[in-house]
């Protein structure tokens, strides 16, 4: 199962794409889509949609895990941040592709087994989980694959996969 | 100047498609798109798009006006409301449309001349300069009429007209 997980946002979207087969994960693809300030926003949704619609077609993903949003001081950001993942979920959705979304605590429940843990511990874990030598960079690629390590966990297959074990 | 006027939301989205020529307006096409809260979210994302594109090209858009969004409320809403609007701007942008957007403010001021004017008096203005015989119904679709005609007074077409007499 190919999965691309998504930390959103306009100025800079994660991404991370994994397989997840008979219990292991293997790190596929990750980074972050930069979009310019100086652009016209417009143009910065088209090209998040763009690089999205590539990257599900490039990578034949099976499902797409994106993070919820929760926001509680700058609006402005909230509002821009939904507009730009309501153009990520439209382009999955193009793609026929299944979405799914988790919580940020979700997210790091699933991937360190604790929802106090802190960023520097959730990105160690997707470091560990995914066989890599480094912590992946930008962060927002490494919470991009700890959302899709997150749907890998809740499908429950790698339960399935213990259990035949 | 063919202008589409919007009313963002995901439930309910209104439309105004308006003809601005020589000082003079005439409404084309204005109604709301309505996606069903047991569709899932991003299946309603895509009927909003597909529709937007459609009507889009159906009129031979020259400008979507778009109204800017404020919530202080139901963070929810705000954001799904965000994520709607986003597909909304993406489909202008895919439609090569250059794309505006007016606070509500700016919107009550321009088509009544009063900042405090209530929702009635908007929809009453909207009623007398589009020539219709009733205020359009639903609200969603009198409101977008607002946004377009507010784009068109903002684009300063109707001064320069006003002047030429």
């Amino acid at each position: 199962m190919i999965i691309l997980g998504i930390d959103p946002g306009y100025a800079t979207v994660g991404y991370g794409v994994i397989n997840f087969e008979f219990g292991k994960f293997k790190p596929i693809d990750y980074g972050a889509i930069f979009t310019c300030p100086k652009t016209p926003f417009p143009k910065r949704l088209e090209e998040i949609y763009d690089h999205f619609k590539e990257i599900l077609y490039l990578h034949r993903v099976d499902v797409v895990s994106v993070e919820k949003l929760y926001f509680h001081n700058n609006q402005k950001t909230a509002m821009d941040v939904s507009q730009a993942r309501g153009v990520v979920i439209l382009a999955a959705q193009k793609s026929n592709v299944d979405i799914f979304e988790y919580t940020p605590l979700e997210v790091k429940m699933s991937v360190t087994g604790a929802g106090r843990a802190c960023k520097l511990q959730v990105m160690e874990m997707v470091k560990r989980l995914l066989l890599l030598k480094k912590i992946p960079k930008p962060d927002d690629a490494a919470d991009a694959l700890a959302v899709a390590i997150c749907h890998a966990q809740a499908s429950g297959l790698s339960r399935k996969i213990l259990m035949l074990k």
